[in-house]
Order: structure tokens, then C-alpha cells, then sequence
């Protein structure tokens, strides 16, 4: 169901790799509520993606980009801009990689070129693509910028590693430059903080399974999907948030707000001996 | 503008008083999303509000209700589905009192009587309102719940007295109840933490001219206006929020993230001496 | 260990019962820093409980009181200063009970009566307290009074009910006057935010084994007992922390700012069909 | 006034450049409660410092040492526990640094490499001094290591720039190495976020005077000074904060739970025409 939600509307989306990912959703949904826009993903990424399905879908084009160069995301935004025929309103980032996870380097023995790295591909980048918009005059009034994070920004989750601190890093950057960009330009930022997802990217965290059961239990609603994350972010792209800006806005069936749910806690139970299942 | 967001959707509107109230323009724009609703308010404050007119206006049936009476708050629910043909999508929450304010009882001199009747009416009012309509089971699957709240749930704003506290409890509230109907009914409860906003009953707050003067400069994209709120109200009614619930979100043009702004700093140093407007 | 941590300093203590209270450790441990302190409970759990030996082991005299009884406070303060010879450096308020938890009627199940007796005695007692204290100007500069909490003040626990609710406007409560005290008197309010703890009160609170089991694993360094938070009740109590105020501080071992440990996932882990112990 | 908070324990202070810098009164506090400890800081800090005088004054060697170097950390270590002949009991991180400020570079015009330097000196310094410790088994159980934070972390003050990315990034390796370092060790981990401080590093922040009037007067308590946050600081680092590990706490007199205080606003309203100083 669409509601021309984005009608007219011009933008970018970073990060869809595959069908799971929640980039790739925000795509069909930005088509569907009537946007235009550019894919980008980096070269890499690219090979192993599906990214020419979704492009063919969507009628966008794709336009190559490392997010820590400037000189790529300055040829993304300036192509991205001569494609759409104008200046940018939406812009989705969706966007992390920790070598220290993939190389399986826990926090307590990491690689500080690895964090680095980390941090800009996971982080900085988000600055570089907002200080270059900014350069470049790149954004309408009311446009609005969101990145995806993720609660291990707040609260540390066993295994999710120095990823944790880039999220805390994006965060932070989406409030430091939501305000610069709010003053000046009256452009909104802001990060969703999205549930365990089941993507190609997220399948490489530790543990991944008894996790997503866990948090599944635990959220009111469940986890949040991919599919409905792409929901939300529709909202937050269109006219009716515009004065929500510089938030971290929970999008996860509930999980942030809950110390001990009944159905967690029953399944926990089943692990203890000498406590019934139903002995709460 | 409108998109059809609710298209189909049962309702019921609690606290429109006059065309300044952000209740009012929630009905309205619930009206134009495709929205059917009934509204609701004390019997008192409808004598002074100017209510029938909105009720015309958006084709609704006016229920009067005292909030902090079962009674009331059953006839009401059973009426509005009688009405309106079926069980509730959503229901918005916007109703605050505190007699201590009222009658200038500061925070170190309340009357408790007051204080138990600014909670009841307050906040105790929204449990009252969530526990008959689980009772009733009149709230569909899906269904959302939002109460408005205000910043002095976190932060001490001077003068705005004991309805800091019920505005705290008021979002404990839709966090504890909101874990009971997320879990058994998919239904979710959220609060909506408004900039200051000049309406009717706002303006009896202490020094309201300086503070909005100062919030309006701390706030990047400025304060939040009732009909912004009602806009982004309508999005946590619809169906592109599904799994946000138990959520506090702030809808203040990014205040609850500012420490200092460049405007408010300007503005705050022409009142010292011997600190230029523009040093800093 | 005593440091004369609280040489001189006079207070009130609440809620001892018995040797597992934290207050009862608070008084020890005051007792041992130096201070000289009045001990005061409801008249009926002084029956149950074991206060008169507490008393007679700290040098201090028992003054029984309501603690929702204006009346009660009032004497309690004013016998107090007389006992000690002179104004109040310290107060301790640990004081909980919800009727609707005793007697078994679930969040969505509550009767308002017992509701609001739960936030009476366990919340608008505090601002009781403060406020009678502030009329008789009882406390001396840079005084401290602590109130204790519980993490589902933020967060949902299954089981815990309106008691929830009762410390986020517990919570509230320390910050509205905390402002007050703060700003004319030079006296801090704050609370503690504990560990559950396997208190005689706390023992009624349902499914408390497996919860405490989740909590200790989670808990980098594992449940804080009630020996450690009366420590730590000392230093909030000292000349050391003069400058904290309208804070809640979790003294938790770390649980607040978890998502998920090692040692709780694996002992999750082993609930679930099909995956392993060590899978994470 | 002392306790003998520290009697036995050995440290390593960072951060002392002179009389004004917290460190060095955490250092002067820290002798007075009994610990020994060495004193470190950069090279080029110590050309300008007075911190011959401190290490005189507190029986302390001093081994320079670039936070950013694993090699100087490794050595700081080493040395540090061959000096006091043993493992370490408590460390203060009291470091921090920004090109980008210092060079004028605004928060939309950052360099990178300046951007990268600040996170390298102020945060993931913090990690390494961690992950070092942890390698060498340097601290011993139920040690303390404190890291100075401020409030922009969470909220946007103008002028702050890049370094509120950092302390939320400081922040968070706080967390996440805390919650490695209390599973393994039982060492906790916290920061202590300090009001504005009119020390000789803080003073290049811009508009600061204008910023530390606004913040006095929003804090009932005042703003805490460099000897308060040394007072608090033993507290957190004696063995009477055992089980408060992965927080942020405020020392602040309060301001981080204010939202408007009657002397601020009194002050502001003076910068506005119509409005009387007292008409709040």
C-alpha cells in the first residue's frame, strides 16, 4: 500500500546489497511513495550484490561510491544531482564494517588500523557525505537525512565489538551536524535504531541466532523487519516529521524499553534447574 | 496535503478545546487522512470550547467524558464503537491539569489533594483509558495509542510544577501498558513529547513568553507547532509505524538535543555586560 | 572499613525491617562512618521486623511513622532535630509497597485505589518528606538525601506492576525538588538506582529467582548487594559528592548498560533447541 | 579534609598540566587519601606544565608518554607498576584535544586527518590504555578506571565541535571495555561528565564565559569546580563504588537535568524587550 508519501522527491539511498538488506527495501518503498533516486554502494559491494535488479525496478541509476573518499561521494552527489534534475531530499545511510568482527578480533585485542577503519567506513563516512551536501548546497529546506543504527550504541551486546562504538560515533555525528544543518538550512538528521536483522551484512555477528530469539521474546511486538524498518523510514523522509531532527528513534518492537519480558524470562527459565517454566 | 493514511480508521480524540489546541488540529488532520473518530472532552471544558464546530467539520459525534471516571471513560468506548461501527484504530491522549498551578502552589508548598488530582486527571487517566479498552477489547490488532508529554518529564523546567511529575508517570505509563498490549493484542503505546506550544491551556504556565523566546532559539529548526504535531501524529497513527511503541518521541525541532545554540548564546550575552553579542 | 566518612553528620533513616534491608545496612554502616541518626518505619512492620535491634546496636532512637501522614513527617522531623541537637545532614527514603502487587492484580487488572496508595506511599512520600523538611528548614547546606530505585523506573520488568510506575515518579519527584533544594538551600536530592536485591520486600516480587539469575549474568560485575549500595549510600551521604544532584545513579554492577553478556547468552542458549552453548 | 579512601593504592594519573587541570587535583586529592601513583602527559604538555612541582608536592615520578602509542603506553605501564611495585589499582584518562578547534575549522568544515587526530588523542587513546593494561594484567581486582567526559556528548553545545563526537565516543569505549574488563577482572570502567571548567585546556572553547554564566546559573547547585570533581573522583576510585561499572555520571550541580531555571531565565529575559526580568 503507498501513499505518495514522497512524491517528487529526489534522493540518495547508500547500502543496498541483496534482496535482505533494509536499504534495498527503503529503494522499493522510496519507488513505490513516488521518489526518484540513485543507488550506491561501494565497487566491492557491488560485484556480489543484486544492485542492477533493483536499479532495473526502481528506474534508478547506480552510481559507485567508497563512503570514506570524498572525491567519490563529491561524484555521487554531483552526478546523483544532475541525474534527478535537482537538489537532493532525502538521503538514506545505511552503512558498516568492522574488520576487527570479520577477522574475528575481539574488543579486548583489537587492531587499531582495523578500528580506524571501522570508524570511517561506519561513521566519519556519514560526516563526509554531510559536510560534502553542505559544500555543495545539495539539500532542499526540510529535506531530512537518516542513518541506520542500532541499540548497541547504548547498551553493550556481547560480540557486536568495536561496531558498538561506531554506532555510538554515528550517533553523535547525526546530532553534531543535525544541528548545523537544522540552523542553517532547516535539513533534518536523524539515526533509526532498527532491531536484529536478519540481512547478509548482520549474519556475520556472533551468536546471531540465540540473539535475534532472545530479543524476539523480549520486544512486545518482535523484532522489527526489514521490510517495516523501510516503512518507517518513509515517514521519516517525508513531510509529516519535519521537526523531528537530532533523534535516535527507537524502531524495535519495543526492545529498548524492556528489562525482562514474560515470555524472555519463561524461555531463560527452561535453562535453570529447580525453576518451573511457568514459575513467574 | 493529505495521503490517505487513514483511510478506513476508527478513533477517538480526547482534549480538542479550541482551534489553538493540538488536539484539535489532530482531528482535523485525521479528518482529511480518510480518518472517522469521535471526540471527546469534560463537560466543562465544553462549555467553553468551541467544539461542535470542529465536531461538524470533521463529521463527528462529541462524547462528553471527566477522564478520571470509569464510568465515563466506558460509556464512552462503548459509544464510540456503536458509532463508529467497530473496534478502535487508534486513540489520542492529550488532557493535563494541575490545580496547584493553578492556584500558584509551588513545588515546595502543594497541596495533595491537588497533586493526587493533577496525577489522576493527568496521567492515571491514561492507565484508566488503556485498561477498559483491554477490558472491552475495543482496540483492533495494530491499533496505536498516543499521549502527548512534554520535556519536564526528563528535565526541571521552573514553573512547570507538579505536571513535570505527571508527565513522568504519564510515560511510565504508556511504557508499562504498552509491554500488555504489545504482547497480547499487537497494539502499541506511545508518547509524543511536544515543543512548548501556545495553545489555550499551555498559556497559564509561568513566564511562557521568555521560555518560548528560548526554546524557539535553542531548537535548530525552531518550536514545533500544534499542526506540525498533529502531522507527525497522524504517522504514529498510521500503519508505517507498526513497531515503534513504548517510545518517547521528541517532536521539538531537535531542543531535547541541544546543550547550547549559536542563537540562544547571542541572545543570552546581550544581557551580560561586558560580553559582545557576537564573542563567541 | 570506616573512613569517618559522616563524622558529625545527623540524619534520618527509613525503611529498616530487617537485617536484609539496605536500609538496615545503611544505618550500620553510617553507624560505623561516624553518624548519629534516628531510625523510622510504619508502625506495623516495626511489629514484624527487628528494628529495636538495629537501634540499640547504633545508638539510635525509634520514631515510628506513616509515611503518607503530613502529621506523622512533621513529628518525625521535629523530634528528630531534638534528639540529634540540631538540623539534618542526610536522609535515606526506602520506601515501597503496592497493594495491587500483595493482592495479585496485574498492570492491566489494577484497582485505583490501590493505585494511587502505591504511589502515595511509595513516591508523594518522598516529596512529603522533602517538603516538610523545607518548611521547618531542617537540613543544613550541602545536606544529602537519598531515595532508593529500581532500573523499571526506564525499562519494563514483567512482574514488578504499578511499582514501575511508582519509582519513575519517585524519580521525578528527586528532580523537581532536587531544582528547588538545590537552587535555595544548597542540598542535593538523588536517587540510587539498585541491583534487585533478595530483601524481605523484595521477595514478593514474582519469578524473583530466575530475574535474579538473568541479572547476575548479565551484570559484568554481578548483582550489587545491599551491603555494597549502603557503601555507596555513604559516599553520596559525604562531603564528595556535593555537586551531584537530581541524578539517578545505577548502582548495578553494569546491568543498565547491557544488552546482552557472554554468560547470559549462553545460558539462554542452552533453553533453545539446536544451538549451542558455546555458539556465540 | 581527608579519609584514607585511597590508604594502599597505586595509580596513574593522566592529564596534569597545571594548578588549574582536574588531574592535578585528583593527583593532590589522591596523595592526600593515601595512594601513591605516577603523573604522566605528553612531552610537549609537560615543556609548558608545572607538573615538576605537582610531582614533588605528591612524591610522584613522572613518565611522559604519547596517549596515541602503544609503545609509550606499554612503557608508562611497565614503569609504572616497577615504581610502586605492584599492579595498579586506579587510572584517570584525562585527555583531550581537537585540531579542528584549535585551527578554527568549524564543525561543517572539518579536516579529516584533524578529525582522525581527535578521535586518536581523545577516545581511542582511552582503548589503548585498556587494552594495554589488560594484556600486562596491570590492574588489579576491583581496580577503577575513570575517564573525564562532558555533557555535549549527549547534546549539542555550539562550539564544541568535533570533541563532542569524541567524549561520545569515549563514552562509549567506556561501556564497551567495561563490560570486558568487569566479566574478566572485576575492574570497572566509568566517566565522570564534569560542568564546564575554567581550566587551561578548556579555556580555547569558544564563548565560554558567556557559556559557563549560562550554566551556573541553570544549575541549582552551581557549576562543580576541578577540586569538587577530585572529591568525587576518589570516591569513584576507592572501594566504596565497587559495583557502579559502564556509567556516565554527572558532576554537574545538576544542569543535566535542567531545563530552564528561574535565575537563567531571569537573566535571559533580560536581553528581551517587553519582557520583565521578573515576569516569570
Amino acid at each position: 500500500m503507498a501513499y505518495n508519501l514522497l512524491k517528487g522527491k529526489k534522493g540518495i539511498i547508500f547500502g543496498a546489497l541483496d534482496h535482505k538488506s533494509i536499504a534495498w527495501k527503503v529503494a522499493e518503498k522510496a519507488h513505490e511513495e513516488g521518489a526518484v533516486f540513485t543507488l550506491t554502494n561501494t565497487p566491492t559491494a557491488m560485484r556480489f550484490g543484486e544492485i542492477n535488479e533493483l536499479a532495473e525496478k526502481c528506474n534508478a541509476e547506480i552510481i559507485p561510491a567508497d563512503a570514506t573518499s570524498i572525491d567519490d561521494i563529491e561524484n555521487l552527489i554531483q552526478k546523483s544531482m544532475e541525474i534527478l534534475g535537482g537538489k537532493l531530499d532525502f538521503i538514506l545511510h545505511s552503512i558498516g564494517m568492522s574488520m576487527n568482527v570479520r577477522k574475528k578480533r575481539v574488543y579486548n585485542d583489537l587492531r587499531y588500523d582495523y578500528f580506524m577503519k571501522t570508524l570511517d567506513i561506519s561513521s566519519i563516512s556519514f560526516h563526509k557525505l554531510l559536510q560534502t551536501c553542505y559544500k555543495f548546497d545539495a539539500i532542499n529546506e526540510w529535506g531530512s537525512v537518516v542513518a541506520l543504527s542500532y541499540i548497541a550504541a547504548q547498551r553493550v551486546l556481547y560480540g557486536y565489538n568495536d561496531m558498538a562504538d561506531a554506532k555510538a560515533l554515528l550517533e553523535s555525528v547525526a546530532r553534531s551536524f543535525g544541528y548545523i544543518y537544522g540552523r542553517e538550512k532547516k535539513i533534518r538528521v536523524n539515526t533509526i535504531s532498527q532491531s536484529p536483522t536478519r540481512t547478509t551484512a548482520g549474519s556475520g555477528v556472533k551468536g546471531v541466532e540465540g540473539l535475534l530469539d532472545f530479543t524476539e521474546r523480549m520486544s512486545p511486538l518482535g523484532n522489527a523487519t526489514a521490510d517495516e524498518c523501510a516503512d518507517f523510514t518513509m515517514v521519516m523522509f517525508s513531510d509529516l516529521s519535519k521537526k523531528v531532527t537530532m533523534q535516535n528513534i527507537y524502531h524495535d518492537g519495543g526492545f529498548s524499553s524492556m528489562g525482562m519480558s514474560m515470555r524472555a524470562m519463561r524461555q531463560y527459565n527452561k535453562s535453570l534447574d529447580g525453576i518451573s517454566e511457568d514459575d513467574i
